[in-house]
């Protein structure tokens, strides 16, 4: 019989226990579970509710399923429905009717929604880890390759030149936002719920303040009810997961594109790589297309969480135990991709000639020399339009903006002078783009050094956390 | 080192190993694997690129296999990639040269097309199956309670009167609707891939229309580039078992809805039900909620797969290889709905005298009023604004309709005669809707006569599929 | 006051007017809508409910509306919350109290999943043929460039050499299922609704058979509660949307990818291109990235749908009027979205040497050196591993296959001979593809003379439908 | 010809126009375009570009411009693409050459991005302008029922009585965090990305502090690939509203099933229900359904935006167009959400008798009595058990809690006693739920205090916002 089985006359249907059961998933939580229970008993002892002798048998008691479980001597049994009653069956079987005691001024409502904050909070931090390293790899390759020229792309055509280094370093700048966003929602997650009761708080002396202090939560739940009911910190934490995955997927795409022979503009690894089953030539770049497809999933948790809460009325509802998958497989499939990324972006080969000669022509100059017009005093779109023209003569003639002798220059406007034949150097280009934020060397490691700084005060962020 | 190795210099990095494997999810699919990797063999056997001999050889080897994946003899292990590399290499292991024979004219990309549709054939029937046995609930609880009258509602307030049979048909139609879908996924499905190798066809003379002829498959793909790199028979698989949740969920509400004390419609029985880990009284509806709730990630997944596609160039990349949990988990989880439900479904008690009473007033025959005047001649519009008048003088007054008397009536129209007292009757405004699919007896009756000729017909379906 | 406002004593608040009229979506059903209430006119009056000279001047009522509306000169109102609502004032207007006859036996909840089920059906036929006339412009452009030779790809890697047509009629085939999707959502959509009433039937003698007939729907819902509160064919419309939809993604991103400078396998026509407003040089394929980026909003019309279903009790509930601009939206972008990409496909420039020259060498033909190898009895495993070693070779010493001599490959096994020299020629390599379904000239000559075949059939469905 | 159009041979097809034309929606971005503009303007003089002359009569031109869009006689003409070239072409117009002087040191893609960071700004401030308000609507209904109680639900069962006001407290929190989430995303959205041209910068001298100074922004973009090719924060903010949308909905479905005939704790105002067009009795609560039904397409946004990110690669891509609706349309769907819930909360009528009834029985109580026997040593476990079989027993015996003698009790346990006889009384059951955030009046008064001082708080950082 169940724990709860006092007004039951029959016992559970076979079917229903394997379809309701969330052992299989939340076992996981069982660090989170037996802290919480034993900053519980420790409340209860407070409050005079149970004697300290006994808080120290349950305390032991509890120590000891914890050093089972993690040694793997602890045997689950589906009929427990839920870590939540696995431990405490235990503990009773442990200690007889003194492991009773435990459940006094709690419900599993509160103590699921205690876990989940406490597990969450450790994965958040967990996370932010990764992403720093990832960030920290990033500002080295940027740094090693910092006169790497490649052509910037906008709708996949050429466009400016850019320094490689510029282009790593938007990825940090996206990172940096997700890690914010993460921060964000540690702090809402960072909210002791424990003594919110089944929905309407408890009639025992519980210290809730006391309680976020043994657990290390930062403050304590206004209202029952919301405590055990809602699960928006889940969905903020898959959201802003689903950011991670968004940028990674797009350094993914990248990647996949540079890695193929028409771009050829990296190398990986043979550590990152992998072959074909068929075809003896192939090297693919496998880890960057999973990373890619591992949006789908990362997107479709969230959405799943959010579908799960949509029209629930208060308080708990068993639709909720839906919450810990989703946050479980998102958590791990993000810090693997992370991880991945990071050894591939670390060893891959930069082929710096091919970038550079990818950028140098195209008519990669061409913005400059409509700018050229503009200093000379033609409003900017009318020297769009003749450069326009310019380029359009190019492809009749089949040159390059570089190739143009000043006669030809001057036949599309008398403005040009001898110093426009210059205006196609490639790294020239690069270095006009002075401004803040542009992908002139100065600015790009004005860029590293600030990244730094960032990272500096982030590690102490984390640190305290 | 890796089957595909012989370019490379270097072995696989542990991480991408681990985040790269499949193994741990599709080694679900070695039946599927192995019958299409027999049916191989005699296809090579065939075209005479294998002798006979050999042929033998090779299917006894991977019938071993077979045998001991069922026993759970056979180890796995991680490096081997996915269940393909895992069976390939168990067999080299076991055969020798002879078993690097195997994957000739082939390519995993076709192979695992190929798993998966064998798989989701199967899947399919069975879900239909479920489908029907569930569908098959409905019928026996609406003819057994063929005589219920309840309310009908729209948006959620007392609408009309109706069979309480007949609200349990509208889901047996909007399972047939599913069924139909998943028939229409299933001949999608059932196309034979196997001999379009990696992306462009092979080589080798193997014979196509034996393979799908040994492996059941109704067609043989078109084009061997579509054949390796699309999943949308994945994707339709996941819209249509969205559509069955989505149903499953709406009647998981109106299942909460009516086991609440307000409403107290029916009583699950207690197998069907679980407690409370605090409350001692309580007696939840569990398992509709969880199946309400697993609509989020039956919708995840199917969202999920989408992104995944989304942007994929031909042909096979990486990515594809997050088509497989998305699957198994909506068959997974829609499969357990549908036998819970069922169990919950036939086992509930229904209170037959609460539903009445609920019907019983509530202004329900207010309709009939009007459609009274329009048998009059009073244009329905105008008809529908006098009964609007008289059920703001029964709010005036605390009346139900059947409380009015003939002079009352007459004060909002002379039109009202001695007959118009016995409108309000709740069963008579039932047995009035006698209109195709309305609610009356004999409509449902009908109903339910279709129903099951309709199943009769799926089940010859399914024997033939 | 509005129509229904008999009973309320307070009129509607203005904010709640806004908040829930359609009307600035749903007039778009005005058609579907004025066509259902004629039909309906004369059921009413074959019933004997009203008589046949009032029908006629129905009839004529809601004809001049309909041509009032289709000159503009009709005048919409917010207050009338919906279409339905506005032409039955608009009637009531025209005819005094006889207006207010047409609303007999009917409910806004039949009506409106009257309006939707035509509407939908037509937008079916409509999305069939776009799909059709792109399918068309993939077989005229695969038989203009039959010769030219591309790289198939697989993880964006050179794999095989394959036929520019055989990688066209890839599409061709998906779209074929797509089409074949719609069909089958159209047959499930191809329902009557009407007679319905707001959920339980009606208790007019309403030939549901007759009108189903006038308005072209062959068959007729057999419960009156599905039928005005379910949704399904909207979710099964806008799922096979999304397929369509991932489809064009894909074919987008090639379109995108073929058009870098880097890859430079074709020339999109400059009526189908954008420009920049910065950069003079840039010709942008605006339109193969916005077809993908619709994807996104085709995929949220999906989810949007599913979520306004789940959960929701029977029968009809205001949620649902939440389904129109879902589909609309999907249908208008999906359809702007093929037939613009119909234009860039059938004007855009192959650069068939391009495609060739990057087919031939990146080891395209290794495949084929193993399969050599094969037929000279080395088992797969052993020849894929040799042919590694060659690869692993040809990169130290920067060579192609095509460079080796008959001693080199000596080196690696002895039993290449003189015929192995010609290996490498890629046109050959594209021929050996024989299989069916490989991209052989022949195979793919076969695939063309199967999709006329087909195309042929599809168009009679449309003449029927 | 297009202002871009130099190099370009053909004009664009019609259907292209039509299909990649903005203006129809992004014309709603005019004033933030404008403003953009004319602080470009200066910051261009400042830099000694264009002389301060020119400036004024281009900061005169587009005030022009700005007058006549405001008043309704600006004309715009779908060639123009979208906003930002209607307006730079109508400035042409106006003022000749000179106009082509404004798009200097500026690219369509900071621009765009500049002016969706402004209007998302402005949007955000407003929709915490009504979050707010309602939160108000919240107290104030709390203050007015204090003394309400009614039961409150677990798995929509009867689990403890709670006051009313205790339960929309509840929903204040989660609002408060959905502001607390907004405002974050408020701080990521105010960073000016002007300057950073089409990707990678420019070589003009714009001083970037000067114009976030000038536009009101907090801080500078520090790489301009990442400011040109990102929408996180697009996506950020769509989750958070998505989140908002999920509490809504929440708060939808509890409406909907309080103003059930079964449920009846509410009755809504006239002027927040509405009728049916064939049930002259009904009055719907539509606002509340309609609110519920928006959680579609506004988690359909959230993923819409999601997948039109996936996979992109750097910098701008057109996908990126698709941005404005999913903002636009979650935007204005949810802060009519929130005005109307605002006004249907506050006229809302509390039926408190029906509530208190509801709450009185129902083994309301039961927690209570296993409290009290944990007060007299018994283990909560077994108390648990014990109160579960009086249940079992008062369900036989058809009696409630407070029906049963102190005999009836002993039976059970011999450690009731006489004060036992008390427990059963709800608002006495209410008032132990002391714990910090419980039900009891103290603790729900006390969140009331908290929540007016925090509303203030709020309040100082809109005004500074």
């Amino acid at each position: 019989m169940k724990l709860w089985g006092g007004r039951f006359k029959k016992s559970t249907d076979k079917l229903v226990e394997e379809f309701t059961t969330s052992l299989l998933f939340d076992k996981r939580l069982y660090r989170e579970d037996i802290a919480g229970s034993i900053a519980h008993v420790k409340a209860l002892a407070r409050a005079g509710i149970i004697e300290s002798k006994e808080a120290d048998a349950l305390i032991a008691g509890l120590s000891e399923i914890y050093r089972q479980i993690e040694s793997g001597k602890f045997s689950f049994d589906v009929g427990d429905e839920d870590i939540h009653m696995a431990i405490e069956r235990a503990l009773i079987d442990k200690l007889g009717p003194l492991g009773g005691k435990l459940h006094t001024a709690r419900s599993r409502n509160d103590q699921v929604a205690l876990d989940l904050r406490l597990y969450l909070k450790q994965s958040i931090t967990s996370l932010i880890k990764s992403i720093m390293a990832f960030q920290n790899v990033l500002i080295e390759k940027a740094e090693k390759h910092l006169d790497v020229i490649m052509p910037g792309y906008t709708h996949l055509q050429v466009a400016q030149p850019i320094l490689f280094a510029h282009h790593l370093m938007a990825y940090f700048f996206m990172l940096l936002r997700d890690l914010d966003r993460l921060k964000d929602c540690y702090r809402r997650t960072d909210v002791l719920v424990l003594g919110s009761a089944a929905l309407a708080g408890t009639s025992f002396e519980i210290d809730r303040q006391f309680l976020a202090k043994e657990l290390g939560f930062s403050t304590v739940s206004q209202n029952s009810m919301d405590a055990v009911s809602d699960r928006d910190f889940v969905v903020e934490f898959l959201a802003a997961s689903s950011l991670v995955a968004t940028h990674l997927s797009r350094l993914a795409e990248e990647i996949i594109i540079w890695s193929s022979q028409e771009f050829s503009f990296i190398e990986l690894d043979d550590a990152f790589s992998t072959g074909s089953s068929i075809m003896p030539q192939k090297k693919n770049p496998d880890v960057a297309e999973l990373v890619r497809g591992k949006s789908g999933r990362i997107f479709g948790n969230l959405i799943a969480m959010l579908v799960v809460l949509k029209g629930l009325p208060l308080a708990y509802n068993r639709d909720l135990q839906e919450d810990k998958e989703a946050l479980f497989d998102t958590f791990d499939n993000l810090q693997l991709s992370l991880e991945t990324m990071k050894g591939l972006i670390s060893t891959m080969k930069i082929k710096a000639q091919n970038m550079f000669l990818a950028a140098d022509g195209n008519f990669i100059a061409a913005t400059d020399y409509a700018d050229y017009l503009v200093g000379r005093g033609v409003p900017f779109r009318a020297a769009h339009e003749i450069v326009g023209e310019i380029v359009k003569y190019c492809n009749q003639e089949n040159k390059q903006l570089s190739h143009l002798s000043l006669e030809e220059l001057r036949n599309f406007s008398q403005l040009f002078e001898e110093d426009a034949l210059k205006l196609a150097d490639t790294r020239t280009v690069v270095e006009r783009r002075l401004s803040f934020g542009g992908t002139a060397s100065k600015s790009v490691k004005r860029q590293l050094r600030e990244a730094k700084l960032i990272l500096n005060k982030e590690q102490k962020w984390l640190a305290e956390a």
